[in-house]
């Protein structure tokens, strides 16, 4: 029987209980000096998105690495956010419905707060709130750039509402933003950039356009983690939200994103069952298949090909024919996001030894 | 604004915020008589699988409602169920590795539990902990009836590991199971009934050998939602380890399983940008998609057609014209057991009322 805890600092990667989400340190750092070397002399600045990680000492470490401060997806996120002492924030969504607003006006006056609209209606609300708060919000127009989720319409539909929110006491009008989701992992390289392009002239033609309209456009957002160097170049924009960059994935990696994959599921053989066939113990509750299978680093010669909910289903080759139970199998997800949604901590490793057990503070924080 | 809390019992759905979980209770309270019906007068007993839902008070009401015993798959979801009163437990799944062995081994002083094994190492190990510990552990050997995931072939393989766990101190050979996890979603009812009885009988023909050669077989474990009433009448058979019944889904729902859905995800438009689309608060994050998209249940006119991590895009067709940013929709997940493992509480209501919030206290315990 082992002595240790196996989240004691200092134990071995294969001390680790399992499943687990590691997170190689090293990697994690290259990719953090990786980014801000492209913006270093740039005058467009990372505003990296939290919704990968939801962890903030990870926020903490990006905004030391240059970040000018951190995006996020859900007021619930931007909360620890702001109870972790980071304050310069964008919501990069819609907040509806008065209970949310009202928290929103509140914690508006413990940060410095930016939040997307694309509605009318919505912007007075907002400004209802932080009046009857005593706060005040910076607002981003969000314009559909040609992913057609959220966001108005390019043009004069986004000019009516920048000027809407300038007129509305206890907002400020910020700029725009605009995610070319549609873009973002287009295989070839060429034609991300042709997309990214496209979507991008949209969006700067609209902020000149507010501003022939006589109002101040500070912020321009845009961009993830397989458009970044496209959109931190292109004229006109001046944030940047990639969030995945930070830890990696196969997807990213598969068109040709250079980060490091920092993050990998430990995972334990529990069950050798039949030749050619080994069990783990990670499923889907621990590692998504949303952007397909993950994808197994070592040992050599397994492959997943199945996932229930709590096992790993792996056709073993000849070379893996040492394989027992017991032994652990190391795997990289294909989606960042949504692996690390269902987890409650991430095991940070340095060259093979725990160093450090982060918990997920934000996962499930979707309201 | 509104005034209430959104969790106050006695709130409206529509008062709700969101994204949440909804549980109509008179529905998961007819699901629990409907199942209860079905054993009543029978020797076969139900023993619900914990991980659809991964909260004690259903496992109580579960219990309440005739189940013997709770099965689950992870040592973590045992500790939250013995956390909370529940000691008659089996662990469908093998526990492997010391540490957890250690921690399953100081758990047997606290709660009758029952673990599957499927390997000999594995049995030696589980003596030895128990032993150490002074505790003691009821065993079942996990027969593969044709799934191919985990367990030992029929026939002599599993003979020969029920006779390695009776001779093992410490340990008491309790029986088999096995998962007909190839028959469960098959369409038609017919196939599906045949492949359960070519399943089963791989199970019940290993009982017998069992028995011949000399040892007591006292649980015979396997079934599904989908399989329930097939395998509860097959005649050799005397647990069954149902799970989604309770709350449900469509995936079971397409395939003629007659339990009400009680589980529903209530959202809320967050954006209209164009015709024919809106945009709603719960995305990926807060429910699966592994077994297909959710289904819009209300309002009428609504059809979902993407997820992102944490928006949902609709089409909208004239029957929705009227649809405003800040309307609820309700959805019916496509997998209850990935749906619930990303959230943290059950919003539970009675004819529209909010009646309970309940945390689902062994969400993400993968360990």
């Amino acid at each position: 029987m082992q002595k240790f805890q196996a989240d004691t600092p200092g134990v071995t990667k294969s001390e680790i209980d399992t499943p687990a989400l590691l997170i190689d340190i090293e990697a994690m750092e290259d990719n953090l000096e990786r980014m801000a070397d492209f913006f270093r002399g740039s005058e467009v600045r990372l505003r990296p998105h939290f919704k990968t990680h939801k962890t903030p000492i990870i926020a903490h470490k990006q905004i030391a690495a240059g970040a000018k401060g951190i995006t996020c997806q859900k007021l619930g996120e931007a909360e620890v956010l702001v109870g972790a002492g980071i304050a310069d924030i964008l919501i990069a969504s819609q907040i509806v419905g008065s209970q949310k607003i009202s928290r929103l006006a509140g914690l508006a006056h413990h940060a410095h707060l930016v939040v997307a609209v694309d509605q009318a209606d919505n912007v007075r609300e907002l400004s209802q709130a932080v009046s009857a708060a005593g706060s005040s919000l910076r607002v981003v127009v969000e314009v559909d750039v040609g992913f057609e989720r959220c966001g108005v319409l390019p043009g004069e539909a986004a000019v009516s509402l920048a000027e809407l929110v300038s007129q509305s006491p206890g907002l400020e009008f910020a700029g725009l933003m605009g995610y070319e989701g549609h873009a973002v992992f287009v295989t070839d390289r060429q034609s991300r950039e042709q997309a990214v392009g496209e979507a991008l002239a949209r969006l700067v033609r609209t902020a000149e356009l507010v501003r022939q309209a006589g109002l101040a456009v500070d912020i321009v957002s845009a961009g993830a983690t397989g458009t970044y160097d496209m959109v931190g170049r292109f004229p006109g924009v001046n944030e940047i939200q990639a969030g995945s960059y930070v830890l990696m994935d196969t997807r990213y990696r598969e068109v040709g994103v250079g980060f490091r994959c920092a993050l990998t599921v430990l995972a334990t053989v529990i069950s050798l069952p039949a030749p050619g066939r080994a069990v783990i113990d990670a499923g889907k509750k621990t590692v998504s298949a949303d952007f397909g299978l993950p994808t197994v680093i070592s040992p050599d010669g397994l492959r997943l090909v199945r996932l229930s909910e709590e096992h790993g289903i792996l056709e073993v080759d000849r070379q893996a024919e040492a394989l027992r139970v017991g032994d652990r199998v190391e795997l990289i997800p294909s989606h960042v996001c949504t692996t690390v949604n269902q987890n409650d901590r991430f095991y940070a490793l340095r060259r093979g030894h725990l160093e450090a057990v982060w918990p997920i503070a934000a996962r499930g924080k979707s309201q």
